[in-house]
């Protein structure tokens, strides 16, 4: 709709990706996933570049998202132009072509049990 | 109150309904929640939108919350026009009469032990 | 300091006591908190609202947080004018007479093992 | 890039370093960390004062975020000029010279399973 909510450039500080817990279960697998809603009426174009504590950014890693459709990324499911790193302190900016709400979040499954967490992301711009 | 904090759009980009756990227990079964307060004097009439990956969305899903009232709504509660899927990415657009205040929960117990999220949600307009 | 972050109202819209848990470790027992900064210079008078799915809201709760302080308030510890009940969906509305920066947490520990939430509560004024 | 996302002033209200868990895998013991991230082309000085219930502000804490770089600030790394005591509530303020963009979190491991939070810190100036 024309009044959709959401800001073009989202910020996350706190990713990572831990190594192990889970992995017969994709569902249960530890994962850190961006929640990216569209909910105009226009597709967008999603740009995002991970940072990290002592190299230049990966990135950008390019995707769509449909008009009126969320898409929940997994982070360990970036490929291109390289996958990220488990075990490695990174933080993220995405960038979009309309209005987006994106919310982060974690599921940590390394000790059998899960642990969960979640935020909205920082808008910007 | 006059000035009762608030908006009248906001949006969650993380939503899932894990399958099983803790059925028996109704408090302790996976669920994940809208926590709408009205902290107002004027009741509040509420609209919200269940977007998805590969779908229109659904709804709209309408309920009120009485002034200076807080609801706190299980997704796995609704039903029309139609339920939500389990196991399933979603997300959603909440539109009120009102200036409300919306906080975004989940609980997961598919591995017996609880895991918890929260975040106040995306204000928009 | 004089530009000390923060805002007047603050609302959060998930408050729940869970019943039970760990009752011998008050640090590990189920609760839920407000936090509130005041990084300022000047003191805080603050008063709380409390408001529930079906009654009138309860308080004002009325504390003070000192210049560059902070209070973690358990909401088990409000006793004046009435206790917030257990197994009951609330939320909360706080006023400050300075900016002040709060923080929204729960611990539950229904099941044994712990789980955690939190988020910057809302800020609004 | 030149319209990078974030705040010169953040905070946090609700810090706390439990006492114990998985002592042995740093990663897996009980942390909070704040993370920052410069997303910018200018390297940016942070200074975080910690506020405390009961005693002044401990701090300036100074550190350094080097431009397009991340950096997960653990609270039990903290030194100079003092450590942050365990056990104990406290807040904190950071001030960059630069935008950035905060997020807090905690690993809580005292129960042998893991329970995490995380929210984006409070922006402000």
């Amino acid at each position: 709709m024309d009044d959709a909510p959401g800001a073009r450039v989202w910020a996350i500080a706190e990713g990572y990706l831990p190594e192990g817990g889970g992995a017969d279960d994709r569902a249960l697998s530890s994962h850190e996933t961006l929640c990216v809603l569209n909910a105009g009426d226009e597709d967008a174009e999603i740009e995002i570049l991970v940072h990290f504590a002592d190299r230049e950014p990966a990135g950008p890693y390019r995707l769509g998202v449909a008009a009126r459709r969320v898409k929940h990324l997994r982070f360990d499911d970036l490929r291109e132009p390289e996958a990220v790193p488990r075990g490695t302190d990174f933080a993220a900016v995405l960038r979009a072509s309309v209005p987006v709400v994106v919310q982060h979040s974690r599921l940590d499954s390394r000790r059998g049990s899960l642990a969960l967490l979640s935020t909205i992301a920082h808008a910007a711009g």
